[in-house]
């Protein structure tokens, strides 16, 4: 027997943050481009850019600042109000998995 | 700023319980019949039915006892083993629910 658990983010009952996101996000950062990033997880552009700017409009923030060259090549890269919530996602999953582990050892592996 | 968290039971990579057959197996023990749990859930028979024998053989146990009338109109009840595994799977989300509740408050309600 085993387990999976998934835990997300939402405002006003609408997802805003969960693993999706953040692998696009996180790859926006190694690339420095939305491009980038949408063709390393096999998505267009015009999706990739489309989920980060419907959280961004959930959140009330901006996640990415778009330098010359927009749409048509320049780069991006996180604003500090993205890369403070990634971290606060990060921390919150990886303390909220840890204990979810220890509860299913306890249920499910005495 | 809000989330959202679900964990659920899988054997050999499969899933086997989340809340979605909890929520039918509760309904069958409610109702003493794989037929009245459907109905409520908004489902089929054999959609019902089916679920739970899927979970049956992934898992290996019976959960269900159909009784005499069979799917012509009998009734069932669960297993002890379905009893233990609801309960268990029940104390482990509730658990885990709480942890993941703390964390969240940690680190997004500060």
């Amino acid at each position: 027997m085993d387990y999976r658990f998934k835990v997300w983010l939402e405002q006003d009952g609408q997802p805003v943050l969960g693993d999706g996101l953040l692998n696009l996000l996180t790859l926006v950062r190694r690339h420095g481009s939305i491009r980038g990033a949408a063709g390393e997880m096999k998505m267009s552009y015009r999706q990739a850019w489309g989920n980060i700017k419907k959280a961004e409009n959930r959140l009330g923030i901006k996640l990415l600042i778009k330098q010359i060259g927009g749409e048509s090549g320049g780069g991006a890269h996180l604003t500090p109000e993205a890369e403070q919530l990634i971290r606060k996602y990060e921390d919150f999953r990886c303390e909220a998995g840890e204990a979810v582990k220890k509860s299913f050892l306890k249920y499910f592996r005495q």
